[in-house]
């Protein structure tokens, strides 16, 4: 599907990692130190120690001189004490460069920067993204797409809908994004969806407390060269378990390193949780609360029952959604990556628990790219390629049907352009994950802004369901019967109920249920004390103490059953994807500079492929005159009629701008008019150009962007228009 | 575009008129009474006339009896009463049909009822949409779209996105649906965007006041024949003046009417308003207010200066924007037609206003369909064809631009299956536009409701963006450059502060504002006062008194100036379209329902054209074997290549009940397998089939349902498949 070489040297160079997102894996490959952090901690101290020689041998000058020693040995002195200035300059660099590689900052952060500057200069320009509501200063967390984002998202959902929805046969549904509250507290939300704040105590300004204490780190840890070997550690230590500390402990760490409001230094609060759900109120009485929903997903559960019906009462099948969703983040950051209102796409793919096969795992089996599993990250190790047929044949991943999708998504993100050496499958650490999901990867993509979780694939088993099934009293539940009615052993347990009432009078009714509750073991063990010594002590929970049970209150007996059926609650495997941080990233390994013919400017481009682009093709009559502009305006209903996406620019501005125009927005043909009988095609990334007669040109960029052909395939068929030895364009005006 | 022949009898039925939605053009439409209008009022009068007649009749016969009369007299007044209550049944059935006619009830309203229960059932049953939430016993208003259902919606916002966006080349931008307060105080929504609300005293039930009172007006009108004729034409005037009722107006009739909570019968509150927005709060902090968009043209309107300067700083260009829109309705009513949470597809077209013709107008100056004028309406005539080129060039319609985008919206309407007898374009009158608005028109679609409002064309002139310049305080204008300087004459108003200052102290500021804002007529009669005079008396209404200014004290004069452009704030032409409302009524104009071949049954088809179709195609195989499947599956892989969504279905169930099955999801061809050379393809409408060999089959169905070719075409190329003498297919088990 990629049509065009990337000819963007950015591409291929790996930033250092850069722990900068909540959940990042960053922090747990940081327990076991890497090479990296052995030397620089070796550094740290070589420097404390250096440190101290140079305060000694300053002691010592000072000394001397306070003596009036002069002479020789004060010179001597002086010469050491430089020596060991020195020596201590260079081992300060070379930590400094060794935190830099670690991703803590320094060069490879400036570059990182600017590189993000350029990107984010061009599509705000472009208008792909803006601030919302920019003439009134805007809202932190909202963004608008202006038209060629708007295109590329909508070409990006048209894929996904292309890729999952259509060639899955998955059934996609469209639900409200108002959700009432009982929805959100069956699934948790109401109650865990948050984030611990601080408030400044004067002004009441809101900041994340673990946002605060990271900040905190991570500058000592980049800026402060004097920090001792064992407060490094320790500080990295805390980066490691941020995630995983308490409301108490959180606030005794900022206690403990004395962080104050960054803006005016004022104390702050104790960290309590904010809920990160949108509240309102539905209809007009403001007794029924609601909320922006922060995820698809639960529309998709609360219709189980209806959707399996639809699907003719048969496991597997998978719902989909895209729509919007919401989180009201204490302190949005990193433009398009963390927002208060996001489209998600999601996928719930419900499986019989017992029978995880997929019939098309066979066809991503040989895929082959980069894995983080659970072991590498424990282990210090980096992430490696790894075949998916092995990964789960392994263990590696727990069953086909969650290797299937993460083969599918795979080919998702790279069809759409991601550099595949910048994309990585991570395992979640037991501790990341709920305790109810049996596997989870993270699809991540490295950007200027480090590795960002772009697509999660959970197995989160019944959780979901059951959820739902309890709180709403429907059962969400799937049959499977049985061609013949098996045979099933089951427990039978018959309290007396009236033996039992005249022992226990009003007790008796907790009596019964707590017998009825036992489980198969304890029953049998009753049954065999109960024949043998005709009592037996048992411990009633409600009541908080044992009763006698005789033989007469109860009967134990195990019987035969046929069933007809099995019922069961599915297991859910979810792919989600966060289409705006795809997006972003999307647009950052797209994004390349080159310099313009005369080398004395910067031309910015993003190499999308015809799939994304946000338009096809562009127009262009080499000059302003009548008839040139009459060809174009019949190649543009040509290609209108193919369906293609286009423009005319029939400005009088030089081909070379108008072609740099385009570039930027990531246009991949354009089409110039320079004669009445055949035109030029010129591709974007190359700037190689072909002769292609007026009749056949709307077939032929159909079928480069329709991905039926390469640019090399039609390079191969149709004459080169005339290049120079530079390899630049004949349209001299190329600028 | 039209590929299948309509062939259901509800579809050619005109529903009469039924006055049931807010604006609804109907209550206007009364103020004129119509003929039927005219028979029902002389109907009730006779009713009336009779009764009284039958009421002394009745006297009389009592009075003989009580008398002790008997004989001849009595019998001959007995039989002369008979009469007359003959006579007044029936005058009260002819008055029972009258009203029905008009829409009031009766037979009409109970075959649009049972019409309507027929689709509803088959929607929900297959999931075209369903309840919100239904396993929490739904929320009124919230509505999820289901697999055929989402399929739909899907395939009509990518022909909105293809008719309006990509052939129009508008900008398409996507806005966040939470909106900061101070956008929608600009646009007036704040204030503004309410109903009028009462409440059950006891209970606390809130009601929307108009429905009560219409509820009761229209139940009176229906039900109760003893209604006089004034009585009568006194409740249509309040239905016809519904709307432009104040809040103190509606609390007295329904109080006037004695009208009470309909559910408990307690007394009512006053009426006040409620503002349908949802609120909520943005950010940590609580001190941010916002609302979910009632809308989505703000997002747009706040970004004009930068679409205009990516525009190219060029006048006309229109943007677009799909998305959610949320409106807290009291009471949701009608199903799909009055929800909570909506997608709108909204186009602002900005124009120079004193230039709004369209280059393409003519491209749909030739289209003749029914327009509902202002004039028709208020003189009580109905709906005609008109030319829409002859409707401009008339003024019926304002303008060009206005007239390009009805055009455009009718043949929008009419290729996705809306029929095209039941669609109208209704022009606002002028009691029903805002003050600013040029003109407006609706394209209102019937359907089993009434007439419904599915798009809205408002020519809005230039106040949206002067409302958020004012506030924003950043000049959302355009620029006109002159190709020469032209020369202006301007008036001068220059007040002399000093003088000012010595007549008039601390109100001097006040003066000199109201001097500097007087109108050019106002000034230059100042100028002529002053000169004759050498003083005048000037009212300055924020001192609330006329003061005296003397020559001295200003100087009035007009300069030429040269100006080298014109500055100016564009209008807005906004064509609004409700999609869900735009779904209900294709789903109602698609829907029909036909006899089993045994005619023992009814079956429910939807003739949605492919372009909307939820899945173009399924395939077949005619009985359960390896071979026929191993052929099914390698056309599923030919489909799947052209791009063709469809489905296979290898149940064992009869060829019969699947053709049914899917008739009932409206998909529009079928595939069925039964021989390993050749299939048929039979076509969901006529039912008639054709035999094609396989490898041509991917073909066929791909030229049809790409709509280059109709059923017609291809059925003239392949042989039909040999059927029997009825008609019906010779798969013998259709049903």
């Amino acid at each position: 599907m990629r049509l065009f070489s990337l000819s963007n040297p950015l591409l291929s160079s790996k930033y250092p990692l850069l722990a900068s997102l909540r959940r990042s894996p960053l922090h747990v490959f940081r327990r076991n130190p890497s090479p990296m952090d052995g030397a620089e901690a070796s550094l740290r101290t070589a420097l404390t120690e250096k440190q101290t020689a140079v305060d000694a041998k300053a002691d010592t000058v000072r000394d001397l001189k306070a003596r009036g020693v002069a002479g020789a040995e004060l010179d001597s002195a002086v010469e050491e004490l430089k020596a060991l200035k020195l020596e201590a300059t260079e081992i300060g660099q070379r930590l400094q460069s060794a935190i830099s590689s670690n991703g803590g900052g320094g060069d490879g952060a400036v570059s990182r920067e600017a590189f993000r500057q350029a990107a984010v200069n061009t599509l705000e320009r472009r208008l792909f993204y803006i601030p919302s509501f920019k003439i009134y200063r805007g809202v932190a967390g909202l963004y608008d797409y202006g038209p060629p984002g708007c295109a590329v998202k909508s070409n990006v959902l048209a894929f996904w809908r292309q890729h999952f929805v259509l060639e899955e046969n998955m059934l996609e549904v469209d639900c409200p994004c108002v959700t009432p509250e009982v929805v959100l507290k069956a699934s948790g939300h109401v109650d865990k969806f948050t984030d611990l704040m601080v408030k400044d105590e004067k002004t009441g300004t809101c900041y994340r407390a673990d946002h605060l204490l990271k900040d905190f780190c991570k500058e000592k840890l980049e800026k402060d060269l004097s920090l001792t070997a064992e407060k490094a550690a320790e500080l990295k230590h805390v980066l490691a378990i941020l995630d995983d500390l308490s409301s108490e402990q959180l606030g005794a760490k900022l206690k403990e390193y004395g962080i104050n409001a960054p803006d005016t230094k004022n104390p702050l609060s104790d960290p309590y949780p904010f809920n990160l759900m949108f509240q309102t109120s539905i209809g007009p009485s403001g007794l029924s609360p609601g909320y922006m929903r922060p995820e698809t997903a639960q529309g998709i559960f609360v219709n189980f029952k209806d959707l399996y019906y639809y699907n003719g009462n048969k496991l597997p099948f998978a719902a989909a959604q895209i729509g919007q969703a919401f989180r009201n983040e204490i302190s949005p950051r990193q433009g398009l990556l963390r927002v208060r209102e996001f489209t998600l796409a999601e996928i719930e793919h419900f499986v019989d628990p017992d029978d995880k096969s997929h019939p098309k795992f066979k066809e991503v089996a040989d895929l082959e790219f980069l894995m983080f599993p659970r072991e590498e990250q424990m282990t210090g190790k980096p992430a490696k390629k790894i075949c998916l047929g092995e990964a789960v044949s392994k263990g590696t991943v727990n069953n086909q049907t969650l290797g299937y999708f993460i083969g599918r998504v795979y080919l998702f993100l790279t069809q759409l352009g991601i550099d595949k050496e910048r994309l990585r499958f991570r395992q979640h650490l037991p501790n990341e994950m709920a305790h109810y999901a049996a596997d989870c990867w993270d699809a991540e993509i490295e950007c200027s802004y480090g590795w960002i979780e772009c697509v999660g694939i959970a197995d989160r088993s019944a959780y979901d369901l059951r959820a739902h099934t309890e709180k709403s009293g429907v059962p969400l539940v799937a049959h499977e019967k049985f061609s013949e009615p098996r045979e099933v052993e089951k427990l039978i347990i018959a309290p007396v109920k009236k033996e039992l009432g005249l022992a226990f009078k009003g007790s008796q009714k907790m009596v019964v249920e707590a017998l009825e509750a036992m489980s198969e073991t304890e029953a049998m063990e009753m049954k065999g004390a109960l024949e043998s010594n005709g009592e037996v002590e048992f411990n009633v929970c409600t009541l908080g103490k044992a009763v006698k049970i005789t033989k007469n209150m109860v009967s134990i007996s195990k019987e035969k059953k046929k069933e007809h059926q099995r019922v069961f609650t599915p297991s859910v495997i979810e792919p989600s994807f966060g289409i705006g941080r795809i997006i972003y990233c999307l647009f950052e390994h797209s994004f390349y500079m080159r310099p313009s013919k005369g080398g004395d400017e910067q031309l910015n481009v993003f190499s999308f492929p015809p799939l994304v682009a946000p338009i096809k093709c562009t127009v262009f009559p080499l000059v302003q005159n009548q008839q040139y502009e009459e060809v174009a305006k019949s190649i543009s209903k040509g290609l209108t009629a193919a369906g293609i996406s286009h423009k005319i620019d029939i400005t009088g501005t030089s081909i070379g701008k108008r072609y740099a125009r385009t570039d930027e927005l990531g246009v991949p043909l354009a089409i110039t008019v320079d004669s009445t009988t055949s035109v030029t095609i010129r591709e974007r990334d190359s700037k190689d150009q072909i002769r292609v007669s007026i009749d056949e040109v709307a077939s032929v960029v159909k079928e480069v962007t329709d991905g039926q052909s390469t640019w090399a395939d039609v390079q191969w068929r149709y004459p080169a228009h005339s290049t120079t030895a530079s390899g630049e364009s004949s349209h001299q005006n190329e600028i």
